[in-house]
């Protein structure tokens, strides 16, 4: 509960704050230039910031006080709640979000031909109010929840490595990291010599990382024993120095961070060779910028895979073959990656302020000559900061997800060894840890783990597909009832497309959000234990590798978009415009939808599995419970499929509740 | 050797009879109608049929007959060499076909305005062509090598499982194929009720199916014995009955084959709802069909994966907790499935036999009437039966994917057996054969399996933008040299497009295949054996559902193009029209190049780690070898793929080779 309600309220300061702070980006960039507008744009996000590490960190704290050596299973609660959360959070603002956004521009920009945040279109309050609702509310629930579920992580494992002394370390991490990102806040500004606000943002982002780096040292120092010898709880024996162990795995971190930074600015900034190649690509029309678009994702995706990959394994070398102590040294890189959460929300909170900064300039008509080219030159850089930090949020859900894989085996390992004859006699084989996956029935788990990253990614670009197309019968309608919209007499009801935004997306969300709880307990309950630890580490792999593909090619068809509105390849209005537009488009629900949400997805079946790990292993030789369990999580699920299939957009104008959009009769 | 020749010689006759064949069906269209037609089609395919699997079963038994009870070893080879050379056909056919295909659209249909197959564009001759090298020739192919090593899989378990009696039952059930596809394909012809060419071939389908179970069950009495104990050389000891297994595991394999035949018939006819809502979507523009395709093709991996994976998982089942029993289950479930291999090529060479009899009816300009129905008719149900022959060849690649496992783990266990103390004190907690993915190294292996598939799709699809784009350069410029071509007074030159189309798909294909060789050396050298395992499972994973997503999207965009030619939506010509001819553009390189390619991809992969297996556990104790090994192995990759880039579009109009390109110049 604690958990949920605090991811909660860091999406509402997340969206409170942006709404108060893009009226003043837009009169700053008016009346002051672009400096000011940055500073303020960036300090919106960085009371966001704030806000999401503090709760984080506030709430593990309360807990390890409270509840002492029980912390890491009342923390499991704790993180589980959050992810939950986040995951509607994430699933249902992207719904919104791209809704809106898609069905403002299909009728908007393609049928009336005016440009976009006009004030004449019924869906742009919508539009504007969906990039708060996916952004801000989304992205800080989503970071806040990685912060909650990798001091999780790190709790428990830091418990195993060194009894109660372990549970200190971890919360120091991101301690520093507070600090740290207060001093890369604050020094955030433009200097003359930058090119854009990019170069303000990165250094604020470096400086942040390094003062880390140094800060966390001393601590391992000051807080970690120099040996694992003689510690009380501890069930780790190695020669290895802890202390250089937590230094190095938290530089892991804070390294690939900066990694994943540079790689997602490489293949979704304008101006480099990947977006400039989908930019040309528009000479040859939509299909070949859709195919350059997704090479350009599927490519990038794997060396963001390759990096966490190495980040992964240098940690798990850092055990030297002590396995408990790798998984540790995992999560602590995943707390150093974390401590630049606090720069990471200020980042991504400033797209959405400056994105809506742009549109209420537009709206208002008062915003000309200098203070619009501030604006779009901060759009653009908000572009490149919301895909690295959806880069940066999907390796945290891969090393808090490897990390969580350490308290599976704990969880499985203890109801091993309480379990009676007949379960061992059932688990045959399995009756010790395993999770090899040379065995075919494991293999399917994988298969099954990456096939649910498919499932959950089209689910949630056809729920994108299904609210756009009411949000453009009700836009078409109100043009057509109310003529007077077009000539600027007739005001248009802006309200019914937030309504429709809104429960769309909450309708929406339902499919996917049991999907995401109901397959571990299936794969668990049906296939046993060693399918559904394959299962999670199928979602791993598969899911690091869409997530990344789908942001950033989503990411580089916008900036490819950015790029010829810029003047390149025609410009507005000519046909290679029209092509990048198209692409745009596809890249909508990509980036915004699908993509950001497979993160929550990965968290929420880890955990999932986590708790129902000990009730998998008790009754495995219980086969009519087995049998029970499993139908109805499937059905559930068939259920959700089947109802979410029948709201298809060719039944909708049929549909009572949209009878006053039907062509004809009104 | 003998393997890649018999390989080689498959594709050969496919393509071969195929160019002899769809001259005749044409002619036969004009003259005798329908059903004519539609029995020399697929009796053409029959003969390619017949070929692949007679050349499969006489390589085999060739080597049995030859080295008894070494004929596993030697037949790994034969599966290598069979492998490696349909994967060669497959990318560079499938790069080939498409970039014709795509340049000859690009310039033609959208440049100029001329219809498909027009004699005018210089680009026909090679589409043709293309449509033979990818479809007859890489099919054929492919479904030798799964032929072979299916074959080969469960030669190997079946010698474990029974001594050298378990040589013989794994000959019989393809024998028995070859039956009763003779009877299948001897059946095929079209009723008067029948509704098109469908009908006929689903019909013999089932019944070629049906017959083979039966004589399988006859099979298993006369050749397997009853019990599994008692037999020299066997390793296994298990109370079950080994001829009612067999006859399980065969007929889980027909009941897939049919199974994946349904479902993706569902997933890519006209007129069933996927592809009709895609179709609906066209009239919101190219963006919505694009994001339909997507989330259909993203569904129906899901549901295949999922058929594929419960078909391994009832083979498992009837191992009754003996892996060795479940692998050699496994095997025969792929031999099931490859029993209806002979009907199954039929049905993939009928694709293109009657797409270029329809191209041949244009150019002449002879063929009118009912002559051109039939063909547009016979050209529709080729899309769908070249989709399903595309999931079948999926399915078979897992099995046999799946039953690998086995060797893999015989190799890596006889190779730990002989290792000395300094080797075992390298593998530390490896040094008992272990996949489990609950450790951090194996997980990394596995990210880096799937990570090949995004990157070979990624690459596969770069390659196809760069060859068509030349293609584009070349026609465009025949057309601007030559002002004839246009009325009809002069001939385009079809010979430089097909010179093109061959030189680029040979150097295309360079870096994917580089890519399925040296990857699994340098994730074994590199990082064990264990993480090449996982390496293996994530690859056939993320493989599975990436390949019938790319060739399932693909199939569904093709057809829903067919669905507004026939009239719906605005017919040809209309805005609904232009945006699923650009699906259909985008969906060319995912169902004829990435999508099939991804198939001998992951069986290359596994016969490499299969043959490094033994040298990556003998080598774990020696740092400097096993660097050297990962140096020279990653770099030839970073290598090829740089050198594929620096062929990019762009820069490609300056270079010498093709200085007559130039707009100017010339």
């Amino acid at each position: 509960m604690v958990g949920a309600v605090f991811s909660a309220l860091t999406g509402f300061m997340g969206m409170w704050l942006a709404v108060r702070g893009n009226v003043r980006v837009a009169a700053a960039a008016n009346e002051s230039g672009e400096k000011r507008a940055m500073r303020i744009a960036f300090r919106t996000g960085g009371v966001a910031g704030m806000f999401t590490v503090g709760l984080g960190l506030f709430g593990a704290a309360v807990v390890v006080f409270i509840y002492q050596g029980n912390a890491p299973g009342v923390l499991e609660g704790f993180g589980f709640g959050a992810a939950l959360l986040a995951m509607f959070m994430r699933v249902g603002g992207g719904i919104f979000t791209k809704a809106a956004d898609v069905g403002a521009d299909l009728v908007g920009k393609v049928e009336q031909g005016i440009p976009e945040d006009d004030p004449r279109n019924a869906a742009t309050i919508a539009d504007n109010v969906g990039d708060n609702v996916g952004d801000c509310a989304g992205m800080a629930a989503d970071l806040f929840e990685s912060y909650a579920v990798m001091l999780v992580a790190s709790l428990i494992l830091g418990k195993v490595a060194f009894g109660e002394q372990g549970l200190v370390f971890p919360l120091i991490v991101p301690m520093v990291g507070v600090i740290t990102a207060i001093i890369g806040i604050f020094v955030t500004g433009m200097r003359d010599r930058d090119r854009n606000g990019m170069s303000a943002i990165n250094r604020s982002f470096f400086i942040s990382a390094a003062i880390s780096a140094v800060l966390v040292a001393v601590a391992a120092f000051l807080y970690l024993p120099d040996s694992f010898s003689g510690l009380t709880g501890a069930t780790v024996q190695s020669d290895a120095d802890p202390r250089f162990i937590a230094i190095g795995a938290v530089l892991i971190g804070l390294v690939l961070a900066s990694a994943i930074q540079l790689l997602t600015g490489y293949f979704t900034e304008t101006n480099r060779r990947p977006v400039r190649e989908i930019g040309e690509s528009s000479a040859t029309g939509p299909a070949t910028v859709i195919l350059a678009g997704i090479s350009v994702g599927l490519e990038s995706a794997v060396y963001s895979a390759l990096v966490i990959g190495g980040a992964v394994y240098g940690a798990f070398l850092l055990g030297f073959g002590n396995v408990t102590i790798a998984l540790f040294a995992v999560a602590l890189a995943g707390t150093g990656l974390l401590t630049t959460v606090g720069v990471i929300v200020s980042m991504d909170t400033f797209g959405p302020v400056s994105d809506n900064a742009q549109g209420i300039a537009e709206m208002s008509g008062d915003v000309e000559g200098e203070g619009a080219r501030v604006l779009t030159s901060l759009d653009a850089v908000g572009n490149t900061t919301k895909a690295i930090t959806k880069g940066i949020a999907i390796a945290t859900a891969v090393l808090a997800a490897t990390a969580l894989f350490g308290a599976f085996r704990t969880a499985v390992e203890s109801a091993l060894a309480e379990a009676g004859g007949a379960v061992k006699s059932a688990l045959g084989a399995f009756s010790t840890f395993s999770l090899s996956v040379d065995q075919p029935n494991v293999l399917v788990g994988l298969v099954i783990g990456a096939a649910v990253v498919f499932l959950f990614s089209g689910l949630a670009i056809m729920a994108v597909g299904r609210a756009a197309m009411r949000v453009v019968f009700e836009v078409r309608d109100q043009f057509r009832n109310k003529p007077g919209i077009m000539d600027g007499t007739e005001k248009p009801e802006y309200g019914r497309v937030v309504d429709i935004c809104t429960r769309d997306s909450l309708r929406e969300l339902a499919t996917p959000g049991l999907l995401a709880v109901m397959t571990p307990i299936a794969v668990g309950f049906a296939l046993g234990y060693a399918p559904l630890g394959a299962f999670l580490a199928g979602a791993i792999a598969c899911g690091t590798l869409m997530a990344v593909f789908l942001s950033n090619s989503g990411g580089a068809w916008d900036n490819a978009k950015k790029l010829v509105e810029d003047g390149h390849h025609g410009g507005k209005g000519s046909e290679a415009h029209a092509a990048t537009v198209i692409g745009d488009t596809v890249g909508d629900p990509f980036k915004d939808t699908a993509g950001p949400a497979i993160n929550p997805l990965i968290k929420v079946m880890n955990l999932v599995a986590l708790l129902v790990a000990p009730a998998v292993v008790q009754y495995a030789g219980n086969p009519a419970l087995r049998i029970g369990v499993t139908v109805v999580a499937v059905a559930v699920v068939v259920g959700a499929i089947v109802v979410s299939k029948r709201r298809s957009v060719t039944t909708e104008p049929a549909n009572n509740d949209n009878r006053e959009h039907q062509p004809v009769a009104s």
